[in-house]
């Protein structure tokens, strides 16, 4: 057994505490669990089934239960709200910072949230205030509103005299404080390090740094994440329309956002959402799963009706049911595969209308050199199995339809499903399988029955 | 026109940049792009197609280039350094960061490498070769030895001149020092932000904190991520086995991790790779791809295999191959979803050996209920359509069948896979297709030639 739980990695953490749980010794388990962060509690829990889940719910202090709360999935977390009463999740809310407190209040039953507002003093009820009233998912709603700001008039002694004087309430992980003019504008940042390295009488105008951009509360948590990505920033200053500082937005929150636009492509692909419960009760993902399903047989089931339309020609030659699904299989292959780079490319706002053209015109390139090639391979294969070159050629012909429409769709559809507002990362799969299926039923079959018969 | 490019979204600079190339005014472009930051420049290089990159590329001041071929994608820097001479090559690597000098040499021909190893004084060489012993995949791999550490006996005020004195040497983006002992063990950490609100006359040893765990250099970047992520680190130190401290890991290199673990997950199901150049030459992508298609033709000839053991009973019941790949897509999609889980928690490090039997279990039951629904459904369905109630029950009992199988593969392949040393998300997807293609053709046709023939 590792020694030390707090300097192991994830999956040890996770194996020790099921030993600990399954020997029953649940003292030893709550000392254990108490001494962890709250990210370690929350990841943990998330890696529980439910039993095991509610018994180490349970056995934490009451002290993190916010911190945690804020840390699991919103399905786990869902789950764990339904288990405390009113005043637990009182409680729960005390002590934390405001945009954490803003993101935990809007999951919270409606009476909760009233008794929470009532329970804060003026000053933090405003503070709460102005982040609630930014969309969750905009810089606004990202943003902390604890920030330090100095003006840009005073010496750096004065600085250093005032951080001195809050202390402790300077914020965790403070880098650099906000300047600030006398009417709120953003001016610029003042590193801690500057004050730190600079002469005391130096003002602050003289030696803060003027290339941090604020970024409008307005944007998208996605371009917080890629202008943090891209300026490597820990924390930068937020500003609504008239330049007045609002709060910032700090490394920890935009880690989160990056974390979940990757799960979100990934999960989306098979119909599932980023919060996605692993443990969830079986009832609940077998409904969600059912949806899913349903929206694909829906497909299934136009791809076997334009099979049905060349019922005649299967039942003359049988041979073409053995080879069609290599024909819809390969197209969906390879549609994917350009469907899959245009979703990263609009996520990463590296997509265009501009250059989507130029990624059209490669993905047809990339798509006839590759229909060319397996159309011959895939015709020769099935030449020979059947020993009929006309299956031979129709196959071929069939496959090189398929492929260069499968490019087609794999690039146009992710713009244009983003351009009606529909999430390409969910919707595109079904869409372009639908497409290379139908298409590859349909040219394989159709051209048989011209041909053939 | 946006007036003010530093400050615009990813997608407007990229319009603005394809504008300004198509009107053919230079030096208006290279104006605008040696405004803007490497990791911005990077972004946009890899949004432009081949001829404009080019043109771009060679705008550049040659100061950045080397931020800038860090900042690519392996993809799109392979394409840059090949069209770089030795000298070009050689001044690039001049001002980096050691963490990221030995990401480059990593990169570069052999003969460049002992040249920018012999440009190098003593003291950055031997750092240099500290970074380069440690695998790129691990902590020591990501970590930067240019550390500021301070010695636990001395006071906050012999540490403020100290840092006064290194000055503008202090690495930009310090929160923090580090605190050893006379042998370079780690102790902890002291904040710029404590010295900046404690008495100069405490002593490191009475302020420092010491709930940060050091890092082993022999730590998974996976492992390393997941750490900042659940103690919002903004950097951490590194220790080599003996506790004696290498170096520093900054979130802006953790940043990125987490990006390629997401993309990789989401890539790789298509079997692309997170350094995929959206605007790769046509022959190398088709190239590329083709070796993926080659692999998911043998899948599908193997589906084709099986189907053809039952021409005889195909030849007899046509409906049945118009009502086959319903079974095999809903089997794939529906352990899909399973799989897509599965291959999360083990990122995430939530999946082990004994949660697994859990999600295995759950799983087995979400799949259980949805193949009941939906052999309901599909079967009342296809006995609509054929007005058949033997093809009913016969899609049903296939339905149901390759569901379950699913469900079982879509745990227990992942979990295999990993133990094997396979990445689960680059062959998980095309070997869970291929049970679910071969188990629903084989249920549903095998089990018309026992009941209906």
């Amino acid at each position: 057994m590792p020694p030390s739980l707090q300097n192991n990695s994830d999956n040890n953490r996770l194996l020790f505490l099921q030993d600990v749980l399954d020997s029953g010794a649940l003292q030893q388990a709550a000392r254990m669990l108490n001494a962890l962060r709250p990210a370690e509690v929350a990841h943990l829990l998330e890696s529980l089934p439910l039993p095991q889940r509610e018994i180490v719910w349970e056995l934490l202090d009451d002290t993190t239960d916010g911190e945690i709360l804020l840390q699991v999935t919103d399905e786990v977390r869902d789950d764990l709200i339904s288990r405390m009463d009113s005043a637990e999740l009182v409680a729960a809310t005390a002590g934390l910072d405001t945009d954490d407190l803003a993101d935990l209040v809007k999951e919270l039953p409606r009476h909760i949230t009233w008794e929470v507002l009532d329970s804060l003093d003026q000053q933090h009820r405003e503070r709460l205030e102005t982040v609630l009233a930014y969309p969750e998912e905009s810089a606004g709603g990202l943003m902390n509103v604890d920030t330090v700001t100095v003006r840009a008039e005073v010496t750096l002694d004065v600085v250093q005299r005032y951080l001195r004087h809050i202390g402790e309430h300077v914020p965790r992980d403070t880098d650099k404080v906000f300047v600030v003019n006398r009417d709120h504008r953003y001016l610029g940042v003042l590193h801690l390090s500057t004050i730190l390295t600079h002469d005391l009488d130096d003002s602050v105008a003289e030696v803060m740094s003027l290339d941090m951009q604020p970024i409008p509360a307005h944007w998208s948590k996605r371009e917080v994440a890629n202008r943090f990505e891209q300026h490597d920033l820990i924390s930068a200053p937020v500003v609504d329309e008239n330049g007045r500082l609002l709060g910032r937005i700090t490394i920890d929150d935009v880690v989160d956002v990056i974390r979940e636009e990757g799960e979100h492509q990934f999960m989306g692909q098979a119909g599932l959402s980023e919060d996605e419960d692993m443990f969830a009760p079986v009832m609940v993902s077998a409904k969600r799963r059912a949806l899913w399903l349903g929206v694909n047989l829906l497909t299934a089931f136009l791809a076997s009706w334009v099979i049905r339309q060349f019922e005649a020609t299967l039942d003359q030659i049988v041979a073409l049911a053995v080879l069609m699904p290599i024909v819809a299989s390969m197209g969906g292959i390879a549609g994917t595969q350009t469907l899959t780079l245009a979703i990263r490319g609009l996520a990463l706002g590296q997509l265009s209308h501009k250059n989507a053209r130029w990624l059209l015109a490669k993905e047809l390139a990339v798509g006839t050199i590759n229909s060319a090639i397996w159309a011959v391979v895939v015709g020769v294969a099935a030449g020979l199995w059947f020993n009929d070159s006309s299956i031979a050629l129709l196959i071929a012909a069939a496959m090189t339809i398929n492929l260069i429409f499968a490019a087609l769709a794999g690039a146009i559809l992710p713009i244009a499903l983003e351009k009606l507002g529909i999430d390409p990362a969910l919707a595109g799969g079904v869409l372009l399988t639908t497409v290379t299926d139908v298409v590859g039923f349909l040219a394989f079959l159709g051209l048989a029955t011209i041909y053939l018969l």
